[in-house]
């Protein structure tokens, strides 16, 4: 019989009850996938006598969790805490040099001190895995770390975050405003009191971090990401889009350019027929586009305390079965630094929303503007109001689709057609990832 | 420098060349990734001086592939020449036997020898690789293998064969009849001169017999599977069933039901908002049930040369890093017996059609025959057909979707029917797939 892998869990949340619950339901299959027992052992978490549905009387408690991360009984440290600082810093920093191996779910952590923490992990050479803490149980990190290891990747993009999923759906399918379907999510438990964080942007950003160093080998860097949030998208985007045959999706996208890795997360114009805009609800999904070959997509549950835990406990069982990748899939030394590209150099086609004053000709002033910054224009929709009381007209909405152009070009031509005061209101510019 | 990881490869068709081209141009991000870097050193293939548009003269050729499986220079032995006897099996069994590690895409092979193989690789303690065996680029035997360890899986379901969804797509799409998408399929190259091997599904069933074995621990086994294909699907169910809400997929599913696994291959009526209904085309997608947790799915490229390839060499990534995974997920030992389970106690919807008499009262009788056995329907549609000349009437479509039956109540409530002579032809019987 093989020593059992020995488990110290910091954090009995949702998360870490599940995690409990699955090591224990799932023994004997762990096991026979192993070649060995996993156990936890031992357990830290706010509250020692929180009524959690699991039976953790059999675990030593450890009221430190930087002591538990430390203790010579374990082989494993699980940080289920949360927090980019603090005692899930703290505890994972000492785990590692202690030379413990590390499963976290700590997207916050490994965006802001990934590097430092997979250098640690390489000197002890001890494993740092973090399947859940992207993309949660779908096996992303794991397939772009391991599964992709012979592929050249030119682009990774995804719905990282459940929330603005689920809030963009309804909004097409109901027809609900953005604030009534915050509501609705807020109601449901799938958006936090303050949705800052997730509809902003920053969620999708840390894990996008994450992926892009794994598939580009750039250090994990938020800061180098263009973040653009969905709180400037209404319902008639989401109609517009849907007639030119796109949906709107949170994306983020890193991608292989010649002046570097981009990196942004921005409301994005998807086709319809593509296996993203096909993903709806609070579900996830991350497409890879390797040189050569057609995209593979990977959808499931990017949330949920089962989900994630059975993503760290497929970390802990790749631990129990002595296998070892370099956390972002190569050595520290070989991560290259993520520069943020400046937006402005992006390229691509773009959907330009406008209200035009409703009289002959309005699209033309507009049309020049662009044409004088070399835009060209795959579309454009311009719909008459009908005449209302009075005689005056309700500005119309101008819908414009371009070709490939540069940031720059376009924020230019929009800037001089809002100078010709031909439009009124903001311009509304929702770029188009190809697919 | 750590030492390189030497590869012997037989086979030189498009996917053994793609995989010299892939290695030679990822070397510096393999050996980034692997640790040491993977070298081609022998090669065999049936013809020596063909014109592949790869340089193999730096290469070793070895003239018998069971020498170079077991050539003392090479750690790993890439088996791509095919078939499930023959050269493959012996030089695979060589090699595996010499203590070399084995990668193959060879699916034939594996449904056949899959387990007396994987006992070997377990004795001599080397890796038996074979990503490239089932779905192409998608990682779906690693997902299913390491990703997802600690999940209790309660279905796992795909569409295996390119060709026929292709068709399917093409027929449905296009409303073109069976014969010519097979025709067309023929003209570009997704089906071969004796389409029987793809259309009959077997080779849906191969691949179903890997995954299955790798899901649920049973022993690959394609005899115990239930095999029907495509080839009386017709462009009228495939439009009935998009009436209903569903699109026709030819799926192999395993699934865990209280008498055991339940393997089969056939025609499947899945919704049309399911993740896996939007996969048109040659391509492939694979959807995992876990217990509690909404369906993974896994989407992308599962034929081509460099697809395959891609599989190919992530498979010898993981063994220039030092990975060891047990073949089928478990050791040998602890495989489970794979025993087909009679089809007629198989229990699921189902979509029945049936050309019935334009008279008034013919659905009464079917609908009874139905509930003596009683199966519940959902739905019923009879169209009638309009007046045709001297006053007869074409036999006109019933369509019925039942509730969870036992195939035995349909296939004896359609007996009755017929022998009722209130339709003429077969019964049309396609499976409904709940997803």
């Amino acid at each position: 019989m093989v020593a059992p892998l020995k488990v110290g869990l910091a954090g009995l949340g949702t998360v870490g009850a599940s995690v409990v619950r699955l090591i224990e339901s799932e023994r004997a299959q762990l096991t026979a996938r192993c070649g060995r027992p996993i156990e936890i052992v031992a357990v830290n978490a706010r509250s020692r006598n929180k009524d959690r549905g699991i039976d953790i009387k059999k675990m030593r408690w450890v009221a430190d969790p930087v002591k538990l991360a430390v203790d010579p009984e374990i082989d494993v440290f699980v940080e289920l805490m949360g927090g980019a600082d603090g005692a899930a810093r703290d505890a994972v920093t000492a785990a590692l040099s202690a030379g413990k191996s590390v499963v976290t779910a700590n997207k916050a952590l490994l965006a802001k001190h990934g590097v430092k923490l997979a250098e640690i992990a390489e000197k002890q050479k001890v494993a740092l895995n973090f399947e859940a803490s992207a993309a949660g149980a779908i096996p992303v990190v794991k397939t772009l770390r391991e599964g992709l290891a012979g592929n050249a990747i030119a682009r990774v993009y995804g719905i990282l975050n459940g929330t603005c999923n689920y809030m963009l759906t309804r909004m097409e399918r109901e027809k609900l405003s953005f604030e009534q379907c915050l509501k609705e999510a807020q109601r449901l438990g799938y958006a936090e009191a303050d949705p800052s964080f997730d509809i902003e942007g920053h969620d999708t950003a840390q894990k996008l971090s994450i992926l892009a160093s794994l598939t580009f080998g750039t250090k994990v860097d938020p800061s180098a990401i263009y973040v653009e949030g969905i709180t400037s998208i209404t319902t008639a985007d989401l109609e517009a889009a849907d007639e030119l045959g796109y949906r709107i999706k949170l994306l983020g996208v890193a991608v292989k350019t010649d002046k570097g890795i981009e990196q942004r997360v921005h409301p994005t114009m998807v086709r319809k027929d593509s296996a993203i805009a096909q993903v709806m609800g609070v579900t996830n999904a991350v497409t890879i586009d390797a040189e050569g070959i057609a995209p593979i997509t990977l959808v499931g549950p990017g949330a949920g305390g089962l989900a994630t835990a059975s993503a760290v406990v497929s970390d802990i069982a790749d631990i129990a079965r002595g296998a070892r990748t370099a956390p972002f899939g190569r050595p520290v030394g070989k991560l290259i630094s993520s520069k943020k590209l400046p937006m402005q150099r992006h390229e691509g086609g773009d959907y330009i929303g406008l209200l035009a004053g409703d009289k002959p000709g309005t699209a033309a002033p507009i049309a020049k503007r662009l044409a004088q910054h070399n835009i060209s224009m795959e579309s454009i929709v311009q719909r008459h109001s009908g005449p209302v009381p009075e005689g005056r007209r309700a500005p119309v909405p101008v819908i414009l689709i371009t070709y490939a152009t540069t940031e720059d070009a376009v924020r230019k031509a929009l800037a001089a057609v809002k100078r010709d005061r031909v439009i009124s209101g903001e311009p509304q510019l929702i770029r188009i990832e190809k697919n």
